[in-house]
């Protein structure tokens, strides 16, 4: 049942270690089937060296498990979550890319220092807020979901889990996987910038919006 | 006489170059056999691109070379120690790994900052405390190992030694390589969010007690 | 037509992932025909692994496309205006290489700490001045190229446009790509020398000016 | 003439880039023949991927090249004052290594932080002393040889020179090329832990000793 969307959601996966995005088994991507309203995840804690497409779990975005044997990723929850409320994604990835782990664990947005920031996104990328106590306790990755929701806003395609790491979504699960590949190459350049400037202005409002749109606005000449 | 121990050994130290934890010949790793009380180690000084699983030595839980040509590595009366002290070790793991021995050498254990290191632990990674002059001219590996006992409690499965490097372990040798690669992130990830917020917080005590839980409590539902 | 051209402009292209310098397809490189005064240039948003020599796309020194089925790189007025006002280049190259685009982002030139960037310049690398509002909004790509032309003087072989990244150039699109090369390690040089020893000296004057002179002077004895 | 010396010269330098030390051909290796006061040296400015062992170039001890098509490297001045100053190397490397060359500009010696460190030396990695501005104008080469020769002491296998880079050495070029890596490993150890905690305290004094007699000492016990 749903051969491709499996397939899709485990070469997103297996792009992850290949990107040097995740090590061991930290990460997980998922592919969503709009029409179904089911997802393809990977399963959790299996190592990406013995993952095979067969191994990806439908879960539904109710958050049932619909087929697989193996229990889906426990941020399975936070996935379903996101779907329902950012109606445009058909992919997620959740990794611990280093560079932009740091910013969540800092627990600071990435200020926008520069054009490689602005043909990814318009503004800083996004951290979401702590959550309470209950919310940690009763639904965690539910919650986690919901705080997401709560912070990004229609163009993002990323944003950081304070004190945890990034997620990153797209049309299709390999443009979630190119949104987590840049964001990591702007978390660092951002990181090692306030480190050499830690005063230093964000970019001019003119080029930020000169390469937003370049790119992916009305008019974008950016591209085939 | 034990090939099975050895080639575990073997196996855990070739892991150490390939997951960028050891250049040249700086680390070493061990397997145990608790039921003999004989452990397998790396021998001392050998290139690994020249290591074979049969040159790997074993040695009693008294010290003494039960079998092997070659000797032993200078830290194996630290590896001695640190079985007899912590009972559910059944490998052992001693790097320079990078990021890690910058904590070590900075002599600071490392604050617990974000989900990945909950991860792993619910705690800092302890700091082994000063050994005394005496401690380490009479005879430093084992007072290496008696500080790593003292540092450590019940749910560890790495430390650093002062000045020195980190040692990791686990259930298996492939457990205790595990908890190497682990560490080796998380000090990274820690010494990078320092440098960017250096008053920053740790990580919030529920999401802490939460990640930890789920992947390691009595309740875990992380992993199949 | 000019097939060898395009071929060398596609091999400039294609070392700029294999040195690390590119991630994704940030980046792009050119050939020039002086002669002819058409140049070859890397397609817009074309991936590197994709990418054949043929796909290169002639545009002339006024900016107009006279062959390929591609549009060219987004940046290409950028080369037209540097081609055009730096006379003795025959390669560009553009990159968002990590090292160096931090420092464009930090809107700083680079100093000269050392011999590395001694042997490949006399003086700090330079940094375009802020464009205005109405250069972004008007000829964005076009007034990148003007103030680069405005910031080099005659010996210069790279230069950084504030805010965005690198550029780099020289008498073959190889040779571009290695001044390309330099100029990142030059970057990161001076970068952890600065976080290092944040009011160091810059490098002596008179070995400064050796170490120039050796490798380009008149008299220089530095290679075969 | 002298094919094995060769060789040995060819190999040494094969492996900088190898381990990361070199891009493109910023790096030497020389082996010596020291009964015949004949170095072999690699050519100037000849790329390692186009170097063969017949390219070496055979220079004695007064610096007159004795066979080979090819010009030595421009720093083979250098080697030549070393070999004659410091009467146990057979094999000297120089390089621009990242870590260590941002040591020698931000014209520190590299402080004594950890047991990497004292595996390598007993002390801290000295930096040459400010040439004059004579000595760079009438024998700039051979300066740096001597600046080199007064910097160090019996037990040092590298050093820095100030505002360029290190210099390492040994009983063989395989030595050489053993201390130039563990150099560069302690060199980024050094720094990092210097980010971390600017005014922290250097290796405890007995473990210091500790590290280097039992590797290096009459009585060591590390190795074979």
């Amino acid at each position: 049942m749903l051969t491709e969307l499996k397939r899709e959601a485990y070469e997103a996966n297996m792009e992850l270690p290949a990107h040097g995005l995740v090590h061991l088994n930290f990460g997980n991507a998922s592919a969503l089937d709009s029409g179904r309203a089911v997802m393809a995840i990977k399963p959790s804690g299996v190592p990406y060296d013995r993952l095979r497409a067969a191994d990806m779990v439908l879960v539904d975005l109710e958050g049932k498990r619909v087929e697989g044997r193996l229990r889906p990723s426990s941020d399975a929850p936070t996935h379903v979550v996101l779907y329902r409320g950012f109606a445009r994604a058909r992919g997620i990835v959740h990794t611990h890319s280093p560079w932009a782990t740091v910013w969540a664990q800092a627990e600071r947005e990435i200020p926008l220092l520069g054009t490689t920031h602005a043909d990814l996104s318009a503004r800083p990328i996004p951290l979401t807020r702590p959550l309470t106590e209950s919310e940690v306790e009763e639904d965690y990755e539910g919650a986690t979901g919901r705080a997401l929701v709560e912070a990004i806003s229609e163009h993002d395609s990323c944003a950081l889990v304070r004190g945890h790491g990034p997620f990153a979504w797209g049309a299709s699960p390999a443009a979630a996987v190119e949104a987590a590949v840049t964001l990591e190459q702007v978390a660092r350049l951002a990181l090692l910038t306030t480190l050499l400037a830690p005063d230093g202005p964000p970019l001019a409002d003119a080029i930020r919006r000169k390469h937003f749109e370049r790119k992916h606005g009305p008019h974008a000449y950016y591209g085939q």
